[in-house]
């Protein structure tokens, strides 16, 4: 948890530059004391905190250009972030410096449902997005579980993933345009309005997933699809994880991508039962939730043909929703896994480490002997369709050395998912937590690379320092 | 038409460099002579021509390092290629040095039924993996014109688009991972097997529609659907491209995202009856093609929807293709209209300005007036479901200044293109013969980035030089 020994580091800011920020963005938006910049010390990642000198909070491009510039002139680093929802300490001043929040730029500019696409601020919220699209009949995919707080420039920022991954795809799927700040504060635009446009390289995609340390966003263009007529979800128990994973393996080899195939192992399901009183089957080894949109007739043959699947492999149970209200019900099982898991201890350590498909039980079943062997209780849930598992230790920080007992067994997971032909980090991010994995996944040679990348676009190195090229 | 005027140029390979290239892929892999380099002296962009010194063709992942660093070492241009189909003058070696050949790296190294996903070596037809996958019931979804020659590495490098954009998407959005050599020899892994993966920048997009000007791709990892039940087309003729963009339009605001929207304006339809008697109505404005696949019931659904709502716009008829017998006859009609076309004049200047769908009509009108004024005959067809349009200006080179009158109308149409909310090239690449028009469409800071990762993967300037960041 170290930050990299290069680049800039901003002790505390002078009084001129600290007047400079007021006069860029106004007294107001530049917060400076103890308490003012407390909750911009840290993001959702547990155990990552840093003291900012100053937060700054720009309304418009300008001011972030502004801003940038001087950065850049004083070698000052620069944080960028929204709510700060991420999961991998992607938004954490390590080395002080200005916090940068965007969100005060909030503005959904246009949803246009001739050319499916939405043009917002990055300060809107995923929720907000979605549901003004929503409201003329349009979908916006991507539904990362902090869509009620997180703002899409920070999924953009994060490639956020979410629940509908597999038949949907992630962030950067739907990621149309950006207009970005450079740290020498020039404003480029990438991409635009079109699905298909190849003039230049894909700068769109080359910063969605940056994590802040190539360029800031102020603008996002996004593609938004026709909302499904109806979505409708089920429930399968299986005695075993690996009876769970034959049942995915079957969908798909029956020619289903379908919206919705997430998994809990039975230590979330009674974690979920105790919290949610759900009904759930707390003997199960696994709890498979199917869901699939369409047109009516699709979801209902869809539907038929997993429950069907589930049932061929053995399925203890299958129940399936009956209406809207009850598909949500079963939904809350998922959703409510982290939260339900975070009551057990006082810290929850949630990681995405990812698989290829098939070797999702085998995963399972190495995350739990590691687990025993450091001595950690790790519960796994996560996105069965595209084999993003999301092992999640839950500790008493005053248990001894527990933390260091934890981290050495995320080490060994990273290191097992890497194995099996799969990565450290599926849709959380590297940010500083997972930084240390990086180059194992990389190879030197690419994070040589990924180095003379960020110096082409930040030549004094002070976008979010000390995280991916950096 | 220039090149750009700075890196290296290399007018003879000396003898040791010949012989160092004969060591390193065998003495009957290095092309010398003036007819057997013939053939990689242009690619399938008209009036674009230059001769490599040596074409060189490995035939393994380190073979084609070796030669990197060689070239590296010595500052001899490289142009990497497979089968050369493209239509931007992107593998014409304006400098000289060497053309290096993908095309013997062709082995299909797996198809994964249970991941949905193939691995390829670069030099494998875009119709073979299609075709191979399509054995085990799977689709590879991106269907470029030049399938059936062009290469898988060539569609990554030129992320190639094709008839199914609106619903599936570009090459972009099916490349999952990378085997990569940068200019100076390194080979890295870039993505995986996974559709969730967020480890480091998103080198795996940046790399594909670089043109080969960043690194040389050695293997592919692509993403494949289960392959649809059934397929289905229609057509309809309208009296003009307003009424076939207000047919289009319509379909979009049904809440559909067919797979095929296709149109042909009035003189694409006279010269595709002229060649293939298709019994096409000479009359029509223009020639909608619609299609869907999915279950049966899906397409009969969609199909239905689109069918009537061609007609509810005043469709001069409407015909739906009985089978798939039929449905390949429609398709015949548009996938015949670039030789068609080339039957009218000796030279056939193909374009693919793009610009938002509702703007299609516009566009089309725009590009009729700019060709009148220039007294070029220019016929256009294309993608109408996501704005791909294929401006095509066919003439004979005798006719006086005529080719400078179709440099100067397409000149117009990109401009139109651009003030339309659109781009200079939807899928066919920016290449030698699209340069010219590169910094309008991104601007100079823009520019000035490329330029810098380009330096960030090749220090000494030499693939592909004088295309995009060159």
């Amino acid at each position: 948890m170290n930050a990299a020994s290069s680049g800039p580091r901003a002790a505390h800011l002078d009084p001129d530059t600290v007047a400079q920020l007021r006069r860029i963005v106004g007294d107001s938006h530049v917060l400076l004391t103890d308490g003012d910049v407390e909750p911009y010390s840290r993001d959702a990642t547990p155990l990552f905190r840093a003291r900012p000198d100053a937060v700054v909070l720009p309304a418009t491009t300008s001011e972030v250009s502004a801003i940038l510039r001087l950065a850049t002139e004083r070698g000052i680093p620069v944080v960028p972030r929204g709510a700060g929802s991420n999961l991998a300490a992607a938004t954490v001043a390590e080395r002080g410096g200005i916090v940068m929040v965007l969100t005060r730029m909030t503005a959904i500019k246009e949803i246009s449902a001739d050319e499916l696409l939405a043009v917002v601020e990055p300060g809107v919220t995923t929720a907000e997005l979605a549901d003004t699209a929503a409201l003329q009949g349009l979908l916006y995919a991507p539904d990362p579980g902090s869509r009620t707080v997180a703002t899409v420039g920070g999924n953009v920022a994060m490639c956020a993933g979410g629940l509908r991954g597999l038949k949907y795809g992630v962030t950067r799927n739907y990621v149309l345009g950006l207009e970005a700040v450079l740290p020498t504060g020039e404003v480029i635009r990438t991409g635009g309005r079109l699905w298909k446009d190849v003039a230049g390289y894909d700068l769109t995609r080359l910063l969605t997933g940056s994590e802040g340390t190539l360029a800031v966003i102020t603008e996002v263009t996004v593609a938004l699809l026709p909302m499904p007529a109806v979505a409708r979800t089920g429930v399968a128990y299986f005695d075993s994880l690996s009876d769970a994973g034959r049942a995915v393996a079957g969908v798909i080899r029956d020619g289903l991508v379908p919206a919705t195939l997430e998994f809990l192992d039975n230590r979330c399901v009674n974690a979920v039962e105790d919290f949610a009183h759900l009904g759930l089957d707390r003997q199960a080894g696994a709890l498979l939730l199917f869901g699939d949109d369409g047109t009516p007739e699709a979801v209902e043959r869809s539907l038929g043909i997993m429950a069907a699947t589930c049932e061929r492999v053995g399925a203890r149970g299958v129940t399936m929703a009956r209406d809207v209200a009850e598909s949500e019900a079963l939904l809350t099982a998922r959703r409510c896994s982290l939260p339900a898991l975070a009551r057990l201890a006082p810290i929850t350590l949630l990681e995405d480490a990812t698989v290829p498909r098939p070797k999702i039980a085998e995963m399972v079943d190495r995350i739990e002997a590691i687990s025993a062997r450091h001595q950690v209780v790790c519960a796994t849930f996560g996105h069965a369709g595209d084999g993003n598992l999301h092992p999640t230790i839950v500790f008493d920080p005053a248990d001894g050395d527990v933390r260091h007992r934890a981290e050495a067994a995320f080490g060994e997971i990273f290191a097992a998912a890497m194995d099996l032909g799969g990565t450290i980090t599926g849709e959380h991010g590297v940010g500083a937590a997972k930084r240390g994995y990086l180059q194992a996944r990389l190879g030197a040679d690419q994070m040589a690379l990924l180095r003379r990348l960020k110096a082409a676009f930040d030549p004094a190195g002070i976008l979010n320092p000390g995280k991916l090229g950096s």
